[in-house]
């Protein structure tokens, strides 16, 4: 049973991301206008989050820019468009997607760059690039985290392998990700437990990312919390891939940091969220995603049959379960 | 931590209860047309639910028959209608709650009536006349559960009291009630650790009932699974006062007693819980429930914010907050 004092108490260690511009980029394209962004980073000033994720570093060789927000390619006038010089207690973050990144070219040094933080997402059998990643921000100057995505998917062999290759790098975070929303609480700490071992051997932080198909983005990060994990990942309203994520709104009552506070999250969502909602952008808990989250899937099928803006989920659940 | 073995076995001894009827008749004043109510009774038959709430046991004397649906009385004819003899192995519930129920003239003998148990709602403190309802309900040949509501704002030696009073009643189950989904799992585990002394001492049974005001009512239901609480309730699409209940879907997804089936929730969800919500009932999370949640209030003013259908979240922060 958890301590007490740990419940009434805080650890001044905790860094809270917002990672709203990504991971909910993620539902729309990343089409959000200036004015919801600068109003995004004005929030999270207020509200104390530590980091501000802005979107993807994404290769122009991969991806049109013409179909894409400027949050999925996140070049550096961009960003300071946005944040000026950005000195402020807030950091701001991008994400570098292994092998949808050209890192060598469009990440520069951080001397020249309102950056402070490379995120940087890999499957388990990718870690070799994702450690040249690594290596390659760290030499620029930047601090860097390291997301093993899918990780319900793996298995704790493996996982601790990649681990210990990890913590010979510079990386900062290792990152717990659900990226199936398929999680209970319990294997959250069974998992944390495992990265505990590595983190404290390399002096490295842990950090998790959640997805709410069960309902449990916010259950799983705070068991986290209770775990000893630092890094915290939440999105104003949730708003995410498929399910969505740990609602910032959530955390931040959660959270008994003095340095927090909810208003200007609630603040941002009347003025900013509600709209894109009533817009038609379209994420959060559904039986689709439920559906995928128990089978430890993807949630590709779920997303389209969201976007074709289907109810009929026996059908759905009939296709999934067939293909299982 | 909690041991693998029971993460991946089951305890044969869980019972889900369906309290649609009754925590959702709280959303759409009872208003459930009969056929809805007998899809319901198939759907959890084909299921595998142990037990079904059809509503409560609501007094004549003060509520009028005109301004509520048939499940705020919970005739036996009524229940029969819907059920005949109910010769299935699903067990038929309704709720007493202490001050608004004519226990001693509308509950009648279990042989004369179609109901198996009686769930008697207290607050703390009213807790005597709780175990009179449970002595004249015994007495009548019902197996009985009494739920302590608004458990979140209690003092420990005021549960501790109680639970001994109702440990030498003939209560069978004793319910952990977090009415205002204000709860978080390490204070579910702390709880049922409470209440753990008492039911092994008395030979009692546990029970929880959880909101959605945080996104935790799956959460707070798996965790209490997890320390040994045996009686579960559920809704389905979590339909239920305010934020809403442990969603079915998520609940019977989870459990893994061979018995339970999510099929048939999921097809009733599609057929009639969808055309409920495009009625324009509303129920589930939402900010203004993790307002009172946070604050470990009533949800009352959130859903007349609720009703006024609107979206000031930042006014009724101030409103409530100012109350505080």
């Amino acid at each position: 049973m958890k301590e007490i004092s740990k419940l009434l108490d805080y650890r001044p260690d905790i860094k809270v991301v917002d990672a709203t511009l990504r991971d909910g980029g993620l539902v729309n394209d990343f089409f959000f206008s200036d004015d919801f962004v600068k109003a995004l980073y004005n929030a999270n000033l207020r509200s104390g989050v530590d980091y501000m994720e802005f979107g993807y570093k994404a290769d122009r060789e991969l991806f049109d820019e013409e179909k894409f927000g400027k949050c999925k390619f996140c070049d550096d006038d961009y960003i300071r468009s946005i944040v000026g010089e950005n000195n402020t207690d807030l950091k701001i973050a991008v994400m570098a997607d292994v092998g949808r990144c050209d890192y060598k070219n469009d990440i520069h040094d951080r001397s020249e760059s309102p950056i402070d933080l490379i995120r940087v997402a890999t499957y388990l059998h990718t870690i070799p690039t994702a450690v040249d990643m690594i290596e390659d921000a760290k030499k620029k100057g930047y601090e860097v985290s390291c997301n093993i995505m899918a990780i319900s998917n793996t298995q704790e062999g493996d996982v601790r392998a990649a681990l210990d290759i990890l913590g010979r790098s510079s990386v900062d975070v290792l990152y717990i990700v659900d990226s199936f929303g398929a999680l209970y609480p319990e294997q959250i700490q069974r998992l944390v437990s495992v990265y505990e071992e590595f983190a404290s051997k390399y002096n490295k932080k842990i950090g998790i990312h959640a997805h709410n198909n069960q309902q449990l983005a916010f259950a799983n990060t705070i068991e986290a919390v209770g775990d000893g994990v630092d890094w915290l990942d939440a999105t104003y309203s949730a708003m995410g891939r498929g399910a969505g994520n740990c609602a910032m709104e959530l955390l931040l009552s959660f959270l008994k940091n003095p340095k927090y506070n909810v208003y200007p999250v609630i603040k941002f969502i009347e003025n900013y969220m509600l709209p894109l909602k009533e817009q038609g952008i379209v994420w959060g808990y559904d039986l689709q995603y439920l559906m995928t989250g128990i089978l430890n899937r993807h949630p590709r099928s779920a997303i389209a049959f969201t976007n074709e803006k289907r109810t009929d989920y026996t059908e759905f659940y009939k296709e999934i379960i067939a293909l299982d």
